[in-house]
């Protein structure tokens, strides 16, 4: 039985376009060690990277199929996956935990640039202890170990049809379940108990999983967006917001949705409407051939006449895909250039007095006819509101 | 309103424990980049780090209060878990993403012995680019950043009484939960279908969050235990494995079990039984003084016995706490001493034909007066069944 989320093609062409682009590059190898990446290339879709005891690394040689060099406990499950070969250890061995074995496997690849590119880079996070990476990089002696983040974000940033469609149907989900909020939350719950009901609406309506949700509320504005909702009770006059990163094999939709409890002050519709109407011009200017820098600014235009004091997040969206967040920053210093297939995040936010933030968020994808794909169900004008 | 998970008591002994143990080690401070190290000495309850977009950084010195230095989109929610002090920068900025500014912070800190740890060792992975700490390895000229992992670990390893208790409540709600399945779950579901209800009724059941499930089936026993649930179908013969890692306050607990579908054959019922047994024998024989490696031994007696092919696990248990897997492994490479506040888990599995492997699983802490006190409701000795 296969697992696999999309026909063999979908994953052929990953390595295909990985392999132009490494040659480009003049890598040799790529290896992947962080659940993304394996998951890009293989289709694996396992929790087990919860337990940092064993790494596991994923070889897409400049040419040939890939070779998956895992721990033992992962060989049949990756053999369900798309990939060329396994090479297995016995792990736990702290002593020596892949070291030796990725040495042997990546010495016997072909040789012409002498260059193997590693998650070094932006965004990136190695999935192994540094220590082992630096006995890998003095015992592989000559052969440079670099940063192929930029490879890795070239292939992953444009996201296939089928790609997008996952993102969509993670959206779609969630989108009705924001709107099913208002019909059993309300003031005296907490943040927390309104997560929760979300969160279970989410999973029963068919995401997989719901890795982020973050919740926040107070007076006609939050002070922060990043925690989770704690034992605050909602009360009149309070703006509740609900952010979620939840998946549809592996893909995320990564939004937020505002809500207002009983009767918000008339400051606050104002504010809300201006993130709103940012949000909108945030829409309509994403075209292919967009700077990222430039949709930045025409979409901070609408929140500095609206009074915005600052935005700590330091950026109004992001790219969006198998992360929560990817490159490119919708910000003034990313100067990359918005092509179709890119899914990002349109997520303008301000603080209008201290303490006191409003932020909207929506998901679209980047076309070839020069209008944004509109994931999300898009938010209402007017604030959802709760009794 | 504090979000706090315990009193500031416990935090204030974590760090004066893990400042004896730096002196010990010669460190001048600890630096952390994990989510579970963050919120050990922090409290923070955030999801946050699904987004690899911005590095955030704990320093514990080896005087004195903790100093987080976190992107400017942290600081509100920072500041109200227990830290002492808060740096900020502009975030995200790939060119220079806290770099400089963990160089002044750490270079202000008294240097007595000229030497910092880092999670670059054993079940540990930094999370930030590594060429953006050896970045910050050259600004700090003659100052050592050494692996601080032993120091972690240490401290990690043994658990509070109330940490003990996040771990039980979390068990108690997966023990009830798992108890339903056969209410709800029969022949012809998808092993996806039944994660999802189960998952459904952890989160309703009052745990925080899931983020481990996996599930696996096939006739008489099943070939793997890391992947997710697929859309194969429960047959007549099968046995379903779910294992779950599910989290209170942050701490997780982690196991698995058993059901029979319809009729099961008498050899997977005699192996069922030669697992549990050989769980029985580890439960019992876990007490404080005991080397792991002597506990595996115990256990692998009667699973040997059984007919055991092979266990690709590796191991028969590890540690458990803010990770869904710590060390120690319990294997026969393992040393480690059991400790009156070790939380682990019993985790015997036997492979006894091609692809047909069972696996039993369940928590306990080590306690001062010699008798485990097991944190999950033990599984029944004959599998449940589903019709």
């Amino acid at each position: 039985m296969t697992t696999l989320p999309f026909p063999r093609s979908e994953f052929e062409d990953r390595i295909a376009r990985a392999q132009a682009s490494m040659r480009g590059r003049e890598l040799d190898a790529l290896v992947l060690t962080a659940p993304s990446n394996f998951r890009y290339f293989t289709g694996l879709d396992s929790q087990f990277w919860e337990s940092p005891a064993r790494p596991w690394f994923l070889i897409v040689p400049a040419d040939g199929g890939t070779i998956a060099v895992v721990p033992e406990i992962a060989e049949v499950a990756v053999k369900k996956c798309f990939v060329s070969s396994i090479r297995t250890w016995p792990s736990p061995r702290p002593e020596d935990e892949g070291v030796t074995l990725m040495t042997s496997v990546l010495g016997a690849l072909p040789h012409r640039f002498g260059r193997i590119g590693f998650e070094l880079g932006r965004e990136s996070a190695l999935r192994m202890p540094v220590v082992d990476f630096l006995r890998l990089r003095d015992l592989m002696g000559t052969t440079e170990l670099v940063d192929g983040s930029p490879c890795i974000w070239e292939l992953r940033n444009i996201k296939s049809t089928l790609e997008i469609e996952k993102i969509r149907q993670a959206a779609r989900i969630v989108s009705h379940c924001f709107e099913r909020v208002p019909t059993y939350a309300n003031s005296g719950m907490t943040e927390a108990q309104i997560s929760r009901a979300l969160t279970i609406d989410i999973l029963r309506s068919g995401a997989h999983t719901v890795p982020y949700v973050a919740c926040a509320s107070g007076e006609g504005g939050y002070d922060q967006i990043i925690a989770r909702g704690t034992q605050r009770e909602l009360r009149d006059g309070d703006v509740l917001i609900i952010d979620v990163g939840a998946t549809v094999d592996g893909y995320f939709c990564d939004f937020d949705r505002n809500y207002a409890v009983g009767k918000v002050s008339d400051e606050a519709l104002r504010v809300h409407d201006a993130v709103w109407h940012a949000t909108q011009v945030g829409i309509e200017t994403a075209r292919a051939g967009t700077r990222v820098r430039d949709l930045w600014r025409a979409m901070m235009g609408g929140l500095e006449a609206a009074g915005m004091r600052g935005n700590n997040a330091g950026r109004l969206g992001h790219g969006l895909g198998l992360q929560v967040t990817e490159p490119p920053s919708n910000s003034a210093a990313d100067d990359a250039v918005l092509e179709p297939g890119m899914v990002i995040t349109i997520e303008p936010g301000m603080e209008y007095q201290e303490g006191k933030l409003i932020v909207h968020e929506e998901n679209i994808a980047i076309t070839e006819d020069g209008f944004a794909d509109v994931l999300t169900i898009r938010a209402p004008r007017e604030m959802w509101r709760l009794s």
